[in-house]
């Protein structure tokens, strides 16, 4: 009973991410949905990625949260769109609040669309979006042994960004252990070490994020 | 039809709920049901706090991860009891799978459990465990924006200890707007500053502890 109560909600959740999925592949958008644990710098990485890629890809934000619209309001101080969820208690994004928001924004002006997910490590992951790809952040204050305990997040990303990393000499944080521990649930993710504050890897990050852009879909 | 069922999950862990918080009861035991983002500093605060009380409290920990028993090897090499609880992908402990603990350790000889929750800053609160009281977690580097974007995690706490302190002088935080976040959906709540790294504002936390400890349930 559970399970086939499961299934239905899953499959009304897919319904709508094979619509989202199609709309992004007619408008040539790359869809990715970003996902991590609280605080992890997901709002600021996508703000710095914005001022410094605006005048190569047009770009807008789909920002879940539980409560309140900062982050829509960061992402606005950019000059990008961001259309605010507030999910009133649920810990992830439905394709369906995805379908409402792409609606409510000029969406196919843009080349790239950046779902950033309720902070939660486990539940996003889950739910299908439509989305043409998963980057999920871990940051160093988190620790190194994330990727061990959370592998079924870190099995989806097509890119794991390692944030923070500009303090990396001030916490005990093995990289090795978090690329070992990667690769033995997802060999082909690309692993890149960023920090959001001070812009410290941003070059491989934009080059990825455009070279995705430019793969045929 | 899905909120029928979801009252019937429901009803199911309250009565293990029910149950774990009448073992508690008749047996003296301060449970603690400790719930944060990954990697907000509970298992080292849980071990520096069993070195510290040793000689007063008998303590013990219930472990939730997803995978992994890091944290319960952790907390043995303190010398404590710990028993790991993995949830193989669920985003929170039930009662029920605290009930399996309790039987699995010698419970009834312990002043003070502490179920360090899956974690995930939103869904472990949605789930009564049977514990007496909740420790919530929130460290420095997660931002100062978490109480406002999480209000019903916080305000389900009867203490937020605020971790990583230590950090609080290089990573902008605003205190002021973090106590006033969470006083406005918990006045009552017991905010408190620590780091479990470093043992900085400990004498209140133990004290809090104990204090709870000594009340009659």
């Amino acid at each position: 009973m559970k399970v086939s109560l499961n299934q239905k909600i899953l499959s009304r959740n897919d319904q709508f991410a094979q619509k989202n999925r199609a709309f992004f592949a007619e408008n040539g958008i790359l869809c990715l949905n970003v996902i991590s644990s609280p605080g992890s710098g997901k709002t600021t990485l996508l703000a710095r990625t914005i001022r410094r890629l605006h005048d190569r890809l047009q770009m807008a934000v789909i920002e879940g949260d539980i409560r309140t619209d900062h982050d829509a309001q960061r992402i606005r101080e950019t000059g990008a769109e961001a259309v605010q969820i507030e999910t009133q208690g649920a810990c992830h994004l439905s394709a369906e609040q995805v379908a409402s928001a792409l609606k409510a924004m000029n969406a196919t002006s843009k080349d790239v669309i950046f779902i950033e997910n309720v902070g939660n490590l486990v539940c996003p992951s889950a739910f299908d979006l439509g989305e043409s790809g998963r980057v999920v952040l871990l940051s160093v204050p988190e620790g190194d042994d994330k990727p061990a305990k959370y592998p079924g997040t870190f099995a989806g990303a097509d890119v794991v960004i390692i944030n923070k990393i500009d303090l990396v000499d001030y916490i005990p944080f093995r990289l090795e252990r978090v690329q070992a521990d990667i690769q033995a649930v997802n060999p082909d993710a690309s692993i890149l070490q960023v920090s959001a504050e001070t812009g410290q890897g941003f070059d491989a990050w934009c080059d990825w994020l455009v070279g995705q852009h430019a793969k045929p879909s």
